[in-house]
């Protein structure tokens, strides 16, 4: 069997030095396991910005198309604050969910035990929290149209931008989520504005009716956003997998990210359907951003990344085995006391993006 | 001068209950103070929906308009989960924020020191917490055109809802948040999702604007709504005042509520403009829902409704002394060691609903 293709787009800030160390885990399932990769590399965001005058090239959306994965640092920076809305370095990103058609974000927001003192919340709500969101990507408010700023006759502008789901989009958003809930703990969470939004009752209805048919196994509930929000603080681990749309889904899962107090572990999977060739597109990416304020000064957390290329094995390359081992590798070396500055706390020892991602290798 | 007009309206579930306890409180101000109102009370929601068949009656809307100010408990309840989308309870809140245009939601997010440990976050993260969340709630999404479920010709179906915000719409929200930071912290924080949606772009330029023309003396900052969601949980301390639209004000200002652990304990107003008549349409509510499952139990906290009729003392008839008599005096009661259900943790004396408004009574 030929060699899978990966795409690599580091992006902006600490993006190249994060990816740098997902390197030697490369290199170690070459010489240990046998596996092999074609990877390609290519600029986006800021940095394509700057070489080329776009956030993402035609040609970087073909490659990602051809890819068996993408994997993905970050990007954006103050350098680019103030470009044109449509040279935003975030489009790299969102050209690639919509072109990709990557409708399913899963964002797990889980509390490794050498890490539970690291969140704001007391270490009793957050010990041994696991969910997962999954969050859709390429639909609602960020892609609807009518959308824009139009000037007023009067005087004055209006800003609109619109919000449409579709049954179909919904359904197949919550496939993946009843998918995962079956394998998990067998729990799902909708989460919408039905109360107040139809696209929100619409939602409801959907996932009610494809729970019915399709998953009366897994126990389906339904939540406000609102509420969501508040229960995420007040007791995160009534939750398994909820599902949510874009937006909504954009604010929950940063929150949950937040409740573990270590955004420097925490990786994504955004996927798309499986195409008639029998591929799957997809992208992996860190949820943490380029944090261009520590950028160059080797102290970034490399573990979101390579976490995040444990999910690719798994996900798109169905090596289990590989990114069980690379996971657990991670938490060996946290528990043997090694923190980079984002997670460091009294009586570990602090060390850099390399020697981290050294430390992750020797455990391997 | 003639006795001031209260319309009260106290809902569903625990509304009645909280509800009369600030009756207590408009007792001493008749007794002690001298201050008398003409105070008429009507149904709302659920109970509105069973009695009249709707949620609210158009003389409850024209009453509420001819008040100086609305009491307003709490709506909605399983027996009206699966009313038709028109006739939820919520509608009544609804149908009150915009035929009264109250387009300013000031939520208040404080910690007070007896109650530090009801958090689920340390109590060294949110001691000393005051942050005020201006909402906008006569725009957004909640009211835009076009909205609603339609078919699709090839089967299926499609929720729509649209979010339109105007430069003056997000301009006099703006400049009740400013006039709030200015007596205040002198910071201002504006929130949306300018990177994804033009409406949150139209809303940054124009408080931009209305920053630097009107209010250069407050420190204006600007944040997107995911990563405000993300900084409320890491570090909440940070704001002071925060403004933001109908659907992110809704999510930012509930997780704001559930940092400080006690829904029970907090209030809101929502303001309209000043008519030409010179009065300011006002609601007054605890953020807390109508809570079923433990109404006509005797546990629920009347604490956030009296403190609603605080806030209303306060911003509606600008009686700020005996506003303060009242926060005081309801912190003096949870001093003593005095709590609800809802705010019990060891060593306190758990009191009942009735008990714990004699106590604010006695205090006072
Ligand atoms: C980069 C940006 C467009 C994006 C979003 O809002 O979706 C980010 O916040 C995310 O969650 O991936
Ligand atoms: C009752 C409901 C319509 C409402 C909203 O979503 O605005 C509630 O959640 C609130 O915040 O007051």
């Amino acid at each position: 069997t030929a060699n899978k293709k990966l795409l690599v787009l580091p992006g902006d800030g600490i993006g190249p030095e994060v990816m740098r160390e997902v390197g030697r885990v490369v290199g170690w399932l070459g010489r240990e396991r046998g596996v092999r990769f074609d990877i390609s590399e290519d600029l986006v965001g800021g940095a394509s910005v700057d070489a080329y005058g776009v956030p993402i090239r035609d040609e970087v959306v073909a490659a990602a198309k051809a890819a068996d994965a993408v994997l993905f640092g970050a990007v954006g920076g103050p350098k680019w604050k103030d470009v044109p809305f449509e040279l935003r370095p975030e489009v790299a990103i969102l050209r690639l969910r919509q072109e990709l058609e990557l409708f399913a974000n899963l964002r797990p927001a889980t509390v490794l035990d050498p890490l539970v003192d690291a969140s704001t919340l007391k270490p009793d709500v957050v010990r041994g929290l696991d969910i997962m969101i999954v969050r859709e990507t390429v639909g609602g408010i960020y892609f609807g149209e009518p959308r824009g700023i139009e000037d007023l006759p009067g005087g004055g502008q209006r800003g609109i931008n619109t919000e449409i789901y579709t049954t179909s989009e919904i359904e197949r958003v919550a496939r993946v989520a009843f998918d995962l809930a079956r394998v998990r703990g067998g729990k799902l969470c909708s989460v919408e504005k039905s109360n107040v939004m139809e696209s929100g009752l619409l939602w409801k209805q959907v996932v009610t009716a494809l729970g019915e048919r399709d998953y009366p196994d897994v126990e389906l509930s339904h939540m406000l956003a609102d509420n969501c929000a508040m229960q995420l603080v007040r007791n995160p681990r009534q939750f398994d997998v909820i599902v949510t749309g874009n937006l909504f889904g954009d604010l929950l899962s940063d929150l949950a990210s937040m409740l573990t107090g270590s955004l420097g572990m925490l990786p994504s999977a955004t996927l798309g359907g499986v195409l008639p060739d029998g591929r799957r597109p997809a992208l992996y990416e860190p949820i943490h951003g380029s944090a261009p304020d520590i950028a160059g000064t080797r102290q970034a957390n490399p573990l979101a990344q390579i976490l995040s290329f444990a999910m690719l094995l798994r996900y798109s390359l169905k090596m289990e085995a590989e990114a069980a081992m690379i996971e657990a590798a991670c938490t060996r070396v946290l528990s043997s006391g090694l923190r980079t500055a984002d997670i460091m706390s009294p009586g570990m020892a602090r060390v850099s993006t390399s020697v981290m991602g050294e430390a992750v290798l020797r455990e391997l």
